[in-house]
């Protein structure tokens, strides 16, 4: 006969079950004494419900000079593990109590009766008094003590979130309350037709909510207002990224595009149609043969003064439009063209083309194709375009910075070519001020899943009886997670200065807000890169099932770094923007501005290189913003010297200008990015000092200095290299550091919690 | 009437046009001189062809003091482009052909003929030969000129690549073809279930092939060879990562397991099933409570000596087996368990327990679901299993290093559990020797591809009339691109030295290749995530798309970091094992070690931080093996002394040890990291002075110092800060780093040409 097969409670016999909890208690706690181990084994003797074997067993489990094995231990754990899983109110029964209840069940026992004997329970109690435990002690690692270990954080989250929100908490609260609604309920479509139908429903349903207008003017169903419309995109950004950008493509390029390059007319013509999702269209900027240098695109039109109209041409098969979002869905497209008037290119221009006719079918000339599937973004509907030989009306040029009368004069309120063209594409800066709040977003929810999952996970610990050790108690867990936390509140305040900004533009100072965007989404981009894929990893192989959403928040945030201009060019046009604005300030103001800048530079150098500031470690020092600040601005100002410096050096030693820049290119980046850092330092500072509510200043203090001291870290080969700093002070970083991320640690749940989305 | 619409040949006039060619590149070239320009405005009066209108704007177009303007340039150029585009042998034609037949093919001239005149012909040769033009100029940018840019490489390709085939050319070049057959063409499939069937499909043809059996003795159909499984399993890392790791599963970490935890029984019963794929089955060891800690794992196995035979049981829902790969297909496991015999548990062991009948039904007790979508990897079947009082065989235990005889007596040749516990995984290493060897392919991969698309792909340029610049001409290109071609390089002499040790494993140094796997297996896959990264960005918008593979490539090695042991858990280890390996020097040699150790460290220290050599910026000196290996020697015992003193002074300060070791978990990381890379560069040196062949030598010596400096420069950091090298010097291998781009780059193509895959 096979039997019944043996299980857990039938490892022990009852009476060893009915002291089991208390044995492994005591093992657990802490070593048995001398004289606690002479009690117990006397009693044990005594008690009638245990047979000679049970005795026997238990006398070798209770030598002090011989702890349990770690096999022996791990098996107890097992079968009390079991045992409590199968008990309900486990939690509010004594040691005592659950051994008894064991006992019980146990089916070797014929009678259960002599379990629940008082006299039974009475014996074991004075067991467990002598053994100094309370009644209600917990049986430890049967289940995860999570209310312990996440221990309420020291600041109010809601007062935190209020600071994020800022001035859009209204428009935020209203997204948080929208997306909500089953309608919105993430799902993951694996065909691209039905994730771009789901994504498509889903923009419409936004734009009857008038949220895709809220840029416009009132008088076309908006409100007038960049920064509502940002604060709507970067709250998509917690949801889906597809439906973010097709967002950003129908309201932001495609409205956009009519609304900063056209007129009245167009206005009229148009804008309320886009608000409202009746005319979905397209950007047709980038071709296949150029991306980054959009001066140098192919497509034509060419004005026919006969017919008082223009011809949409593409020259050859690599000069098509190229991943245009919104392609398949679109009914008109702006495409932005090399503009020819009776023979005279004008440069680059826009007009609006109609693809479609009412029923969806390209119209003549129009070719479409489908980009088919990407590393991410399946939800958008990208697509090439052809245009053969396509005419369209002469009103249909969007004028406002180049127009062509019926006559065929082409006029310009902006006389020099490179200029109009630098303010035409300038007036489209709005995509690099919401494309970072939105990878800004996808890395809070990356950080938000990483560091709940680190604050449940236990994996390994100082001794098989306790608890193993939270994931987020590991310093190295620490180290990976709590800067870039840190980082995420630090670009929430620097994009939120460049977002303001941004709305309240005007001509005198567009672009420095240009070089200002172009900075923070590089910034941006790349650090949502780099914290998905850390946030990935330290959630282990739970951070790759899908269903955990780091395949979708890495896959589609993924283009960040390339599409509304790549990082990488984009650094280098900040830099660019800084040489110029240094090259003007000596050209401007004479020699005084040189002796001023160099006077600036050697006012900080000497102060911080004098050899006691080098080698300062104090804690007062290292965690105030005038030595961080100077840190950052020092390293902006040097890089910016050094690189123009370098750049004339160059050329007065014969090389050609281009040349000369392209040698300093990696230089031109770090100095794009030491701007980016300390704006953002900037910024986080003056959020800092401007807190009046004490647990809150000290929490964002923590987080500010964190930041602020990681990314010296990153910086310390350079510093060290510079002289800036001495081995000693780097090091003194190191532990602060690691000193701030157990602060930032005790906060961690809260950090994540409702603040970030 | 709407009259046709007009074309770039219509915009000028067909005597425009007959000049245009030669205008162009009179400008595109160079400024035209005096001269020139007076013998062009005279010539062109006097040709009969050119109506008075051709001439005045012919003449506005040559004016020395005003070049044309860029937006005219690019007109020229776009209508060259187009005329080009019709032509057939365009690189045959003289400058006065092409113009000769745009103006012949232009519409509004009704006298063809008159442009076929040879009178014609030769007044526009005259001014042809005047400009000092050949008859046989080329067009500059009408088409890309890629055979002048792209150089063949100095050195033999197919020479390199036998180099790096080492003794596995053979194997390799058999997978080579076989993966050309179009059974195992590479397609994309959405749904998880048919991509499951494509994998299970090409993992049944391979094992048909004999490759699953490779490392299994030739008595179950196997070669005896781990080497050649190795490079099959790395071969197939350039074709479909879900293949690579479902065939890993079968036939390493199943077959294995029955393999080097059973015995000839098991052994003449499994493994020519598993090798010809008739019995496909699971690895079911890591539990979703349970991954990295292997040890605590919660399955058991209980012996029932009434009937002789075991029960295998989950306790519970969290205990239950997570992510088997092969768990819907699987007709059997390799379970691991707590192995409860007699009421005494001995701890983990491993059994086979059949899952499936032979219709593929899930027999009793046994639970199965699907993990679902994971980031990457949908053609493997992961699955959870879970096991209610499923009784097994007492010989299904793998008995090689723990047995229970029939009265259920235990017995084991080790009989300490902790090492009998660490013998059995070590036994199971080679995982972690293939891994990365997979990933450094699909590194390959993606540098192959981002290096030829930087090969063709221009963008921006000097002037408007010269081809743009080549991405891989661009200093910060070659930046990002090839110092992980050298890396890769590195990474490739660095496996397989791994791989050689591993398949000439003894019981002596059985540990030291554990620490050796872990520490190149950690490294590698970082390497393939940061790199596959780097490569997506650098293709810009074409890397994102699905079909240039970086998706798949990406998300499909995602994981690489996380299974067959998290990169952190696993750098903490070979920490660990360089620490005790450390002790034990000094407890088995007494203070002599000590003062060994000690004085060659100082001996490094003393002639390395000698000022002079501190301060050593020579090119001879930055290129000597001696002094890279010096410094990667110098890091490497540095933080493993720093390391061993930390622990033991905070241990002495009365910490317990595991806080103490806790506390150093990012240095015991980097010291993973310093190891790793010692050992890679160690293995570089020797094959580049083991290589005979000049011009291959030559290569290689720019790869091995650009990985040396590279990895230099990116710890410059803790050099400066441990006063190893001075800023002039870090700053001098920063020069050198870019001068050695530039040497690769002349071989690029040839590195990624056919070597790679």
């Amino acid at each position: 006969m096979s039997g019944n097969p043996p299980k857990f409670k039938d490892l022990y016999s009852a009476g060893i079950q009915s002291v089991l909890p208390m044995l492994y208690v005591a093992w657990a706690d802490r070593v048995l004494s001398p004289s606690e181990v002479k009690m117990l084994r006397g009693r044990m003797s005594e008690l009638a419900f245990l047979t000679k074997e049970d005795v026997e067993l238990l006398k070798s489990w209770s030598h002090p000079m011989y702890p349990p094995s770690r096999e022996l231990f791990q098996q107890w754990q097992i079968v009390l593990r079991n045992a409590g899983a199968t008990m309900d109110n486990l939690e509010r029964k004594s040691l005592v109590e659950m051994g008894l209840e064991m006992a019980q069940k146990s089916s070797r026992q014929k009678d259960e009766k002599y379990w629940s004997a008082p006299e039974t329970k009475a014996a074991l109690e004075e067991i467990q008094t002598a053994l100094g435990f309370a009644q209600d002690i917990e049986v430890p690692t049967l289940h995860t003590k999570e209310s312990l270990e996440c221990s309420d954080c020291r600041f109010d989250v809601s007062k935190m979130t209020a600071l994020l929100d800022d001035d859009y908490a209204d428009v935020r609260n209203r997204m948080r309350n929208l997306l909500k609604d089953p309608v919105f309920t993430y799902k993951t479509l694996r065909q691209k037709e039905d994730y771009r139908n789901q994504v498509l429903n889903w923009t419409t349903l936004l734009a009857q909510q008038g949220l895709g207008a809220l840029s416009y003017p009132t008088e076309y169903g908006g409100a007038d207002s960049m920064g509502e419309y940002a604060a709507v995109f970067e709250m998509l950004g917690y949801h889906d990224l597809s439906l973010t950008v097709k967002f950003g493509v129908q309201f932001g390029l495609w409205g956009g595009s009519v609304l900063w390059l056209g007129t009245k007319k167009h206005h009229d013509k148009y804008l309320k149609g886009i608000g409202d999702m009746s005319i979905p269209g397209c950007f047709a900027m980038t071709e296949t043969g150029h991306g980054s240098n959009v001066r140098a695109l192919e497509t034509t039109a060419i004005y026919n003064e006969s017919t008082g109209d223009f011809t949409i041409h593409t020259p050859h098969h690599g000069a098509g439009k190229e991943y245009i979002g919104n392609a398949l869905h679109g009914k008109m497209a702006t495409v932005f063209v090399q503009l020819i008037v009776k023979g005279e290119n004008h440069g680059v221009h826009a007009l609006v083309v109609p693809l479609r006719d009412d029923e969806g079918n390209l119209l003549e000339g129009i070719t479409f194709e489908d980009c088919g599937y990407k590393l991410g973004l399946n939800g958008v509907d990208n697509g090439r375009l052809w245009f053969d030989q396509v005419r369209v009306p002469r009103e249909n040029l969007l004028n406002k910075f180049g127009d062509v009368d019926a006559e065929g004069n082409y006029t310009s309120p902006i006389q020099k070519p490179s200029r109009r063209f630098f303010t035409m594409l300038g007036t489209l800066v709005g995509g690099r001020v919401c494309v970072p709040r939105a990878g800004l977003s996808a890395a809070k929810s990356g950080l938000t899943i990483a560091i709940k999952y680190a604050l449940k996970r236990r994996q390994f610990g100082p001794k098989l009886s306790e608890p193993e050790t939270l994931l987020l108690d590991y310093p190295s867990h620490q180290r990976r997670l709590l800067p870039r936390l840190a980082k995420a509140y630090a670009l929430d305040f620097g994009l939120t200065y460049l977002n303001k900004r941004f709305a309240n533009k005007t001509e005198a100072d567009i672009q420095e807000i240009e070089t200002l965007a172009a900075a923070l989404k590089s910034y941006a981009t790349w650090f949502t890169t780099d914290t998905l894929q850390e946030c990935r990893e330290a959630c282990g192989g739970k951070g790759y099932l899908a269903e955990n959403r780091f395949a979708d928040l890495k896959a589609d945030s993924d283009i960040f770094t390339t599409f509304e201009g790549d990082n990488t060019v984009l650094m280098q046009l900040v830099a660019k923007g800084l040489l110029s604005n240094f090259k003007k300030q000596f050209h401007d103001d004479g020699s005084m501005a040189m002796l001023r800048f160099i006077g600036g530079r050697f006012t900080t150098a000497i102060s911080e290189r004098n050899p006691l500031t080098k080698r300062n470690t104090d804690k007062a020092h290292l965690f105030s913003s005038e030595f961080q600040l100077n840190a950052f601005r020092y390293r902006e100002h040097r890089l910016l010297y050094k690189v123009a410096d370098r750049i004339r050096g160059k050329i007065k030693a014969g090389k050609p200008a281009y040349d000369a820049v392209m040698d300093c290119q990696s230089h031109m980046i770090a100095l794009g990015n030491a701007f980016a850092e300390r704006i953002i330092l900037e910024q986080f500072v003056k959020a800092v000092e401007a807190c009046e509510e004490a647990e809150l200043k000290s929490t964002l203090k923590h987080l500010c200095d964190l930041f602020a001291l990681a990314v010296i870290e990153e910086h310390k080969g350079w510093y060290l290299e510079d002289d800036y700093m001495d081995g000693s002070k780097t090091k003194a970083i190191r532990r602060m550091i690691d000193l701030l991320c157990k602060e930032v640690r005790m906060d961690a749940q809260g950090l994540v919690a409702r603040v970030f989305y």
